[in-house]
């Protein structure tokens, strides 16, 4: 067991990458990022990609460990329900939590580039750019980067090195080649494209500011997440090949015509509707699964590298921030022994990430069709309603994972699941909001939650 | 639609490889194969891993269609049944099918050289060694290739590449560069290793020799098939850590008291088992899923390149000969419009390569674990029973696979799911053979059976 601080290098300078050398540096290590790409405080990035993200409980917590929680506070949009927008512009909504829980719009750039600043002034790490790995060996622990600025290919070994290089990972790509890699890349049949809804007059918003805005359309949707500026960042989640698909909208009068007949009401608000959808790229939507995450005690793979999510639990930035959050505290309970923290880590993370990869597939089919259904949104209303008769023993799923950082995703998937089973047997014998106080509805409820004790000799948080 | 003789390079000469060539050939194509490793008629290959393997209906049919048949079945040993060693080498056995059904242990080696030989003497094809692939550029399907040999680098340009390069597929790795291809490859906790039973006196065998043998032991097994030569080879299915696994054993004396205690017949009969067992390789087991299979009218994946499968069900090389027997009626239906040929391929393929892969991964545990139960035994020769009397609409699942080549994989999967349920229901009324012809048994059974047909409105078969 070594006791002095070690030399980290961190492959990716993005989210996770970032917060990870923070961490890294607070234990007492001497922290290298290399990031790909320039520096996107200074270059321009482009554009079209995840320009915002929905912060919840579990990123809050990371980033609270390092300090960082009020500052980022101060730029984020709380969203404290959902806006359904129908095809004729009628809007119902749905809270998310309870009064006062909501999950916040952040900036992706403005966010990571926040955390890059706070790593470059912390004289335990460095921060080094346009450097892409072209290979790392296992034996040696030794990476080759190139430079594609300057065309210089370098080589660096280090005692550990840390993966934080998304979904596409190149540290991955070594791990690939060892033997009994479990490995899976699964695409939806779907692709996403970011649109604007522009600012109103004087920085205001045109929709309401404090929501997360849909427009579910069965087997699409488009979503909206408010901006700092006034505008909304649109994205249309949208099948490849079909009737309604990116294939089928071929021209802008394609495009107009869609937009008119399937989101009436915000076409109007979309003065750059064309040029957007020509000019930003199609983005694809992956799940990687992998495993083991680390090589003895010297690579360990974090965030997308070693689970990569579809977006819509709004989870895929918060897991990534609750793997550091996870495992600083295992560098506390284990000291330098990184053989023990990487193993416990991969063991401890990897049925979470499975779980959270698993709910994250489920939540598009809600949003893109069940919450246009009034069945479904009763439904919800009826689980708030039990949550608040046993607050402790029935946390909606989506309270589970989104605003109770304590529990793990796979519990929270494996109760949410329990729950899920007793609600479609109560919502047989419900009709309305006031039905729920029928007295068979009521006993049902009672002998259920009774079993759902027994059988769980615990409760639910 | 193109009409005249195409240029057609194989990579790789191991079974489907060459017997796809043929197939091309035949069909007025020029051949090229490049094979990474050396001829192996000529050069000794690494020994050690499947030494010989079971062909059933579909290889058969595949070889016939070459008319390489008849050849091949002089050279195959019929094993008729399956028959189970228990601990203190008392045996049952289980036949595979009606009399007279077999499958049939054959050499690999001596499959592949038969087949390579009928390929060099066809003036259409060529035959190239150590040529192993190091990239393929898709956009001008051009191929680089290494010879470890002369050290030699050479690069070549071909209209069509087929991918016949097995489950660690070169050229499936171009197409996993290929935006939104799916991909999984997924291991078992077992490892297997080759060992030898040997022949007796002149040449005669030590088991019965029309026999494929089982030593199941619930979460692990050997298995052994017949050679010409007297011996069987010998397989142990094994975890890799555990209480009774490969990291458990690590001395010979470690070895001999595990294999007298828990295969005590068999120890007698393998007089080079610590050689064996110490100088074999400890092979893998992967089940490899992706899609799509090909690229545009130049590239497509093939056997297990395509769709590598655990070997529990025998089935392996029998689905990758199957592929070369679609792929020839496709080339006979669409005439060189390669693309179509190409993409009916993948899709009518697909389903049944997933199929077979699920089963494969399935049927460990029923040979591993469940004919050592007598209950499971039972139900067999139940099973036989309602097969003989509806012998139409109720086929065994291993028949189904086995035995029925012009039933598609999937099929039977979908057949054999609806089968286990009736039996499930059926065997709680069944403590004998002789209870089948019990008037519930019976009545039940009609009563499933006009079920299962009035949703299948088809017959099984």
């Amino acid at each position: 067991m070594h006791t002095s601080p070690q030399n980290a290098t961190i492959i990716g300078a993005g989210l996770v990458g970032s917060l990870l050398g923070l961490y890294l540096a607070k234990k007492g290590n001497k922290v290298a990022i290399y990031e790909r790409r320039p520096d996107m405080r200074k270059a321009s990035i482009a554009a079209g990609r995840s320009i915002n993200l929905a912060l919840s409980d579990r990123g809050w917590r990371a980033l609270e460990g390092i300090g960082i929680g009020e500052d980022i506070r101060k730029v984020a949009i709380p969203m404290y329900k959902r806006v359904m927008h129908d095809t004729k512009g009628n809007l119902t909504s749905q809270p998310y939590g309870k009064e006062g829980q909501a999950i916040y719009s952040v900036s992706r750039g403005g966010l990571n580039m926040a955390l890059m600043d706070l790593a470059e002034t912390n004289p335990d790490i460095s921060l080094h750019f346009n450097q892409q790995v072209t290979n790392l060996d296992l034996k040696t622990n030794t990476l080759e980067f190139h430079n594609p600025e300057t065309s210089q290919d370098t080589r660096l070994q280090s005692e550990r090195i840390f993966g934080a290089d998304g979904a596409f990972s190149a540290v991955r790509l070594a791990l690939q080649k060892t033997e009994r890699f479990q490995y899976s890349q699964s695409y939806l049949e779907y692709g996403y494209k970011e649109l604007t809804i522009a600012p109103g007059e004087n920085g205001t918003w045109q929709l309401e500011k404090n929501a997360l805005h849909i427009w579910p359309r069965g087997q699409y949707m488009m979503i909206a997440l408010p901006n700092l500026d006034g505008s909304f960042t649109c994205t249309l989640f949208f099948p490849y090949e079909g009737q309604h698909s990116f294939s089928a909208l071929k021209t802008e009068a394609d495009v107009m015509k869609f937009f008119q007949e399937v989101f009436p009401d915000a076409v109007p608000l979309m003065p750059t509707l064309l040029e957007d959808y020509f000019g930003n790229p199609t983005g694809t939507l992956v799940t990687v699964k992998c495993f083991p995450w680390s090589f003895e005690d010297k690579v360990l793979l974090i965030g997308d590298a070693a689970h990569a999510v579809v977006p819509f639990y709004g989870q895929g930035m918060n897991a990534g921030f609750e793997d550091c959050s996870v495992l600083n505290e295992l560098m506390e309970a284990h000291e330098n022994d990184w053989e023990t923290i990487f193993k416990t880590f991969e063991k401890v993370r990897k049925p979470n990430a499975d779980a959270i990869a698993d709910l994250a597939v489920e939540n598009f089919i809600e949003m893109r069709d069940k919450v246009a259904d009034p069945r479904f949104l009763l439904q919800k209303k009826i689980e708030a309603k039990i949550n608040a008769r046993y607050p402790e023993q029935w946390i909606p799923l989506y309270t589970m994972v989104t605003f109770t950082p304590d529990m793990p995703y796979a519990k929270a998937l494996k109760n949410g699941r329990k729950q899920e089973k007793i609600m479609k047997k109560l919502m047989q014998l419900i009709e309305t909001e006031a039905d729920f106080e029928k007295p068979e509805v009521q006993q049902m409820l009672e002998r259920k939650m009774t079993e759902k004790f027994s059988l769980n000799h615990e409760t639910n948080v």
